[in-house]
């Protein structure tokens, strides 16, 4: 199988190298300022030159910058995607992260099949564990104390913070995990933490030596922030704008991380194979594999 | 209770900081270099003045530096130990880590009871947790792949691989682990882990991305490292000289790192508390709290 | 807040304990023939009795018998649904467990408020936790191997297969989960489990010591229970008719044992507090709490 | 190999099919009355018969009886040692469990190389599991409540203690440990227990549903007994005379169970195959293999 890999970051090259593993044949475009990738890989002169042999093109994750065009920072130049969309052979799937609905109007005007890997519930359990260990990782390297025997909060119970609080947990962590339902609540329970409702938080804002959010709206505003004990560290693992008040964080002051994108950051490799198995998974199953 | 902490690094303002929390007094002396410190703590303006009116001298860990003298980076002048042991009462207990013989001669010499805290059962054990944390810590910062999932080897089952095995595990990797005692054999399978003889690991070493070495004596030679793959990290937590042959590492090329002293510098809080209940528990046991 | 019980088994004397213990007042029917009930708890003459006084009765799980009258094996006479609605003063909550069609329209001619704890979500979960664990005693006294090192298959991904796989693993055993959704199968494999798709089963039944099914619909054919080793257990934990040929099973033979009601059974005091525990929250939900 | 098995319960007969699928050939005296045994093994005449045959002679585990002969229950009359030891060839070894000096003196008159393998560290540690796994079902089976959610206490902290409190930490009890040492304590802590020390029990005994005891001597008196809950369970896993009250608990009234020989019991299989894999070991490292 052949993929055109058009635009994105170091995380792609690992997508590449996934792919490649798997037996499948990547042309690249969009990463002439990458010194890493120079001499490995098979590169495209023009985008229109990639997916024009492709049997699936491959967009990054997310598939937009912000001026509207592909996300390509290694690319000397902008791409846009109707110089892609016109170069696909009529029936190549097109396949991309978060996407836009101006995307998907320009596909649909250009007859493409777009799918979008990101929101695939596979892909977001996958990246849920790099998500975790990577705020782990800030923890460790912020936090005087060790994990194990530390006291911390984990504010939601989606995937993120069911596999942080149960690493947290198996490092030897106290943990706290707030959630909304009283079903997440026996759950949380019956992994070894403490359940307290996530409306509930202020007044029962404990000795908490590190705070976890993962809730996608605010939750640590700056009455909850100054109960927090002064060394607590508050990382915020939730996609803009978070849902930590940083600037109430600054005047009380908490040190407070954004950690955003983490599985890039912390584990391209693994990034890379979660979006190289989603990507073929969601081809077998809608029936678009050659 | 009066202690006086003479030499030393940060970690020792945390032992300084656990002993205060406890209720103790505390004279601090040879850390005028150390910006952090200026306000917070009582100091002396000389050892003889620091030890002149404790109940029990503490000094740092390691205690002597490569001049024999007391290990005191903070401090603007070297500190002799005949002055330190001139100026402390008689019958007043000098408690220091990793005690040369030396230091011994010395305190005997002028009829001080010197105890060596580093050699404390316990306090090995406590910082057994914080030197595996960091030993995780860094392998997250340097491997491109998570540890969920990975393929770990950790080499000796004393205290450090105990605790780093238990972890990797609780973190989701597949954890290999060699030792040479048929009991501990048993112990390491119970714990979830596979376990090999050290002295057959040769021939055995399989597809690791990490490995990590407990053991004090050359264990990884040219020929093991060889066996490893490319991208595996090599991370050396036995103290000098290790348990590694980097320039056969170098040429390998493996990337392999000397990780030493890990307690004081991932987290020196936890292992400032841990010297402060050693010592505690040191003085109690042998009937030399005031 | 006072309670009427009428009908049940020895759960419901535990239900009834954990109600007092919280600070209600309870008062039984339906009990005559049990000795262990007879000092310890407050008896009602008659069904009406019980009933008039109450906040809220509670009738058993399953709240009918095969004769559509109120399950009350330890009653000496039938006690009929109309009667004890006719008693219920007007406002007053009923809730039983698992309600037929009957019962609901008969309830609805009474104009009583009927609630199905058994419905609950967090009971559901609560329960899961006896259930495995009952699977895990039968598992012990019927194997001659431990659990630890034992090979075992868990059929089906629900709230009873997320706990007894957890349980499973955490005593040593190497478990593979059935599953039919993908998210699942990344969860069961984050939890240090294999995974299987359920449907895939056949060919792939590996040398499994025991095999615990909760999935409420025919999986173990004749053709799967036959490719088992001839010493695997056969645990059924699906309720009425079960996921497993049986009689394939005594054919094979296989041993086969389906497993209902446990929590009731091996742990009634857990079972009663459950669900002393939800109708509280229920009714707190409801606002129907006096 | 050739092995006999002279005398013995059903876990010899474990421990012949473990050797068989080891590749050995074994020779059993002494099952006669043993209904299971008929069909399927190879049976001599008389034990000198079984003997003469072998490059190793294995009695059971113990190896006496109170009558001083050969423990050997499924046998219609006594074995004499000297019989034994009589038949065997000169430079074969004998193994036995828990061995008397009255035994030891009798191989030395006949020249004979007398091993005790129930005194081999690996045996003891694998004997642990099957050990703790009966105590968890007998504790299931005995109490109301399930373990997790339940408060266990864990009296020592040898191999038993070790692996039945980390077990029942891995169900969701709350688990503490008693010990002696300060070291023990640490690992207890690491594996997420409380730690108490076992000379100051009295007083700070909980809320316990469960106490198991491993420690050989008298722990329970009838003053500790007093102060546990009315519902208190207690299991004494402690060989003769064990480390409980028993005539104390009874006068409480508290429930105990003197559990003893639980391998042998509810995992004879695994039991079986550990006394094998041991012999091997001990065989091939005195170099006594054929």
């Amino acid at each position: 199988m052949n993929f055109a890999i058009i635009g994105g970051d170091m995380r792609q090259l690992y997508v590449c190298a996934a792919l490649e593993k798997r037996g499948c044949t990547v042309t690249l475009f969009g990463f002439e300022q990458c010194e890493n990738a120079k001499s490995r890989y098979r590169f495209a002169a023009a985008p229109e030159e990639a997916a024009a042999g492709a049997d699936c093109v491959l967009l990054p994750f997310p598939a937009e910058n912000e001026r509207k065009n592909i996300n390509a920072p290694f690319c000397c130049t902008e791409i846009y995607m109707p110089d892609v969309f016109s170069a696909v052979k009529a029936g190549t799937p097109v396949l991309g992260g978060k996407l836009s609905e101006g995307m998907m109007e320009c596909a649909a005007r250009h007859k493409i099949q777009l799918f979008d890997y990101a929101a695939r519930e596979e892909l977001i359990i996958k990246n849920a564990i790099p998500s975790a260990e990577g705020a782990i990782q800030i923890a460790m390297e912020e936090l005087p104390i060790t994990l194990n025997g530390s006291n911390c909060l984990v504010t939601g119970y989606g995937r993120i913070g069911k596999v942080l609080s149960a690493m947290l947990s198996a490092l030897g962590a106290r943990v706290t995990v707030s959630a909304r339902k009283a079903a997440d609540m026996e759950w949380i329970r019956f992994h070894g933490c403490q359940a307290v409702e996530t409306g509930a938080l202020s007044g029962q804002i404990g000795d908490f030596d590190a705070v976890f959010n993962t809730v996608p709206s605010l939750i640590f505003t700056q009455e909850l922030i100054e109960q927090l004990p002064e060394a607590c560290l508050i990382i915020d693992l939730a996609s803009m704008p978070g849902g930590v008040d940083f600037s109430a964080a600054r005047r009380a002051p908490r040190k407070a991380i954004h950690a955003l994108s983490l599985p890039g950051k912390v584990a391209p490799a693994t990034a890379g194979e979660a979006v190289a198995e989603t990507v073929l998974n969601l081809l077998k199953e809608t029936g678009l594999e050659p």
